[in-house]
């Protein structure tokens, strides 16, 4: 089974490197500008001993299988969080001493069924575990008032079940990575369209419990759009919704299971909307005078119908931030920047748009969308910034890992709001990073476009405080997260809940609100084993 | 204040009248083809004595004035119950039993809220009424083991609130009534583009309480696709969710609220997505060799991004009935059919497809939609049967009126499914209903599309059983019921449920979501008033 590093993102070597002129970039942020510190061995990592109780043990193994029933160092350590910047700099120190007791990997349904009842019996929490991709905290369960915790990890449950070609749904077992899951639909002529960040890991599950939108969201909808039906074990029993495209059969539970991130049950089986496999993709850049400028056009380009499929457009910061820490193609972007600047375009904000199809339906909906943006005011930059970003889609997280070698302090947060709201809710968040942070560079960008509203999605670069670097970042959140709430903004757009978002849940969703989510939670789990701490506080 | 007349649909004189050449068509079905029966006078009906206990009485009249409760027999009757079959065979013969104790008139949300706190300390049943259109039962709450029952109307929460025209969204007051609601939303250049075939007196927060879909649906998204936020007053105080365009905070609470058909509280406000007022339409007809070509280039249609907004099929038997019952242009249509036969389209399928927008934006979207059904083998058949159909879009119910006077029965009902689905549900249906009627007619359309599926929405024509015509219509009911389970479709796609459709709501939800609902509904309502055996049985 592929596995990441226990101490940051992807698999050994994988990825693209910080190149050596990012470092000019950094030492403007008052960091050395070389490597200062590396991750610890796993030799060197802090672990308690497994304490499972001998008689869950043995039930769970009966269960799956004792090689199921996994308790190496190694393993527990890559299913001891996630992948947030307050997650790496802890794993990075080999402090694991919050890891599992032991992961345990059923088959099917039943098996996780089995895995539920058994835990609930024995007071022992359960994580789910996907693509262990969670930036919001949402593997690491507390241990006070548990017997151990157990890490459910759903990589064997990794097929592609069914597919209607006719009615363009496919059947997916939850534990299926992205890459593969398109893989397999390939072989159909299909393809699921969706692919977050974290693509290379996360599993069609995780997205569905996580309510993941997918960089091309604009064009194919979030994940919970294309949910069709899905099925979830609970400790209290099965929990499955029927597949018609529309109903009024009352309230949605559907809607109730997504987005549960593991603490109602665990998805076992999700029906997805599919579409044709697109012959090409066309990826291009644009410049706006001003994030105004570019977010207006954005707006009338999809409350027109005339939105591509990936819409991208980064404000000033984020624009000079991409080009100082750009791949070997940088030095032409910055040349081309400056070129942009002479043309009047000041620092200027890049745009990037993305279009999937066949040839002729490309062209017949770019050409009206490349209209309106010049009419818009918008200078036309030509595919290379498009396929500049398109190659470095799933980059970020690696450079993140040597970012953290270099110092520095490197997280992303994001939210959405109306098209009203979009521009004084930006300033406010950037304005509350900078102010709890000090020397800090805000990048902000819109890439999910809807028609009453569009997301925002800030990048964060300080130099660490060393002494104090989890409060560091703790201050800077708190104090983003209660802009985005005094703005009536929801708290994540794409990255869920988990336990870092939990203090403006109650912002979210009002305290009845939070009543109901505890009355399911009661229903579906009422020992409260189920990803404890996660939606319902405990 | 409009009112319906209490035994049918609208008001008297405003709908039109079924035509002297459908008595041949009703000859054929057993009837004699003139009127047998004409509805009790409003004097003969029979109504118990409002039995308001007298202290809910006074506090109620306390919360919302004194001219606000109302009691007299007029208005009880008119709030007795929906338009179903079964509802109009009661009313018409003058079986008012069941009417409310007393009609209460709240005018903002905080006196909804009074309402909801008195009735829930009083043990008296709370029945919320927009606009009075339910056919699923929606509207009659038992009486047993409660102090009385009210009408909570909506009637003077009317207003459009606030419109943003930049994020295009409005807030709406719930009992404002859809055509006053575009009527508002005009003089912003916007419209809501929402018309059920109840357009002339459902209301918006009644759309949104029962997931109503709308004639051009697939277009413009059913009601819950273009739910932005909405506040819902309940007996444990305010539920409200936010108005982010895009979420991935924990499970939808706004998908419990939408479709919660006054189970868990009252809706008292709305934000809607709102689109630009449209300059034209077309309407226009094709005639398809069977239904399931015609399903299939629908389908087609839709997954290839080139559905018109409003896309209606109707199988042969619906046709030829539409044809017979048609409106002073019948003769032509008649001829019209006779030239389609001829051309070998046999008895033929009609569909009925319409655009929406400016002159060029609807030839760009027809265009290649034409081209497609073409080449699927229809036949265009020019504007006529699509002009003649938006006529009579709203004219179902007024028809019914005229029918019912002459012993038929006639009821509708519908379902969705996935498109492979499609065509072996409507055989099981259709086998059904004429299996559990003997001579009937029973006909049949597709109305709204979807990527993966559609709906199909049944008509059912026959002679009365003067003997038990409740037990004629139940019996019919029950086995469609049977078979839209049995066939893992939804038992209702835009009717809702009520209490009409509770006997499968366990085959919608399990065993574990029909729990989830109670527990919902258990925070929301611990007295159990809110309008009692919907969504959860008693």
């Amino acid at each position: 089974m592929r596995e990441q590093v226990f101490w940051g993102w992807g698999e050994p070597g994988a990825g693209p490197l910080l190149q050596a002129h990012a470092d000019e970039f950094l030492r403007d942020l008052g960091l050395p500008g070389g490597i200062v510190e590396v991750p610890v061995a796993l030799a060197d990592v802090r672990l308690r001993a497994p304490e499972l109780p001998a008689a869950a043990r043995a039930a769970l193994e009966a269960a799956v299988g004792a090689g199921h029933v996994l308790d190496d160092a190694e393993t527990r350590v890559l299913r001891c969080r996630g992948k947030s910047y307050l997650d790496l700099l802890a794993q990075r120190a080999g402090d694991c001493e919050a890891a599992p007791d032991a992961v345990v990997r059923p088959a099917d349904h039943d098996q996780v069924a089995a895995v539920l009842r058994i835990c609930a019996e024995h007071g022992v929490a359960v994580v789910p575990f996907g693509g262990g991709t969670s930036v919001v905290g949402g593997l690491e369960a507390p241990r006070e008032g548990f017997a151990g915790v157990v890490s459910l990890d759903l990589g064997r449950m990794d097929r592609l079940e069914s597919v209607d070609e006719r009615s363009l749904t496919a059947v997916f077992a939850p534990g299926i990575r992205l890459p593969e899951a398109e893989r397999a639909l390939g072989e159909h002529g299909l393809r699921l369209a969706h692919a977050p960040q974290s693509f290379e890991w996360a599993t069609v599950g995780g997205c569905v419990a996580t309510r993941s939108a997918g960089q091309s969201s604009t064009g194919h909808g979030r994940i919970d759009e294309n949910v069709v039906a899905l099925r979830c074990a609970t400790p209290a029993g099965e929990l499955a919704t029927l597949g018609a495209p529309g109903t009024a059969a009352g309230p949605s539970l559907r809607e109730l299971v997504v987005g549960s991130e593991g603490a109602l049950g665990v998805i076992t089986r999700v029906a997805l909307r599919v579409r044709p496999v697109a012959e090409r993709s066309r990826h291009e850049g644009w410049f706006a005078r001003s994030f105004a400028d570019g977010a207006d056009a954005l707006r009338r380009l999809e409350q027109e119908g005339l939105a591509p499929d990936v819409a991208r457009l980064s404000d000033e910061t984020e624009t000079r931030v991409g080009i100082a820490l750009a791949g070997p193609g940088g030095a032409g972007r910055r040349a081309g920047m400056a070129a942009t600047r002479a043309l009047g375009y000041g620092e200027g904000c890049l745009l990037v748009l993305g279009w999937e199809g066949d040839e002729r339906a490309i062209g017949a909906r770019r050409r009206p969308a490349a209209a309106l943006l010049r009419k818009a005011g918008l200078l036309y930059a030509g595919k290379g910034p498009g396929e500049g970003w398109e190659r470095q889609r799933f980059a970020g997280p690696y450079l993140r890992d040597d970012l953290l070698d270099r110092g520095a302090l490197v997280e992303t947060l994001e939210t959405a709001t109306s098209w009203t709201g979009l521009e004084p809710l930006r300033d406010a968040v950037a304005r509350a990073l900078t102010g709890a942070l000090g020397q800090a560079v805000v990048g902000c960008h819109v890439s999910h476009l809807y028609p009453t509203g569009a997301s925002l999605y800030f990048t964060v670069l300080a130099a660490r405080d060393h002494d104090d670097p989890a409060g560091q970042w703790e201050r800077a959140k708190r104090a983003a997260g209660e802009a985005i709430t005094a703005a009536g903004a929801t708290i994540t757009h794409h990255h869920a809940v988990g336990r870092d978002h939990m203090p403006w849940l109650e912002a979210e969703h009002g305290p009845l609100g939070l009543e109901l989510l505890r009355a399911a939670k009661q229903r579906c789990d009422p020992a409260g084993v189920m990803n404890p701490g996660v939606l319902v506080g405990r």
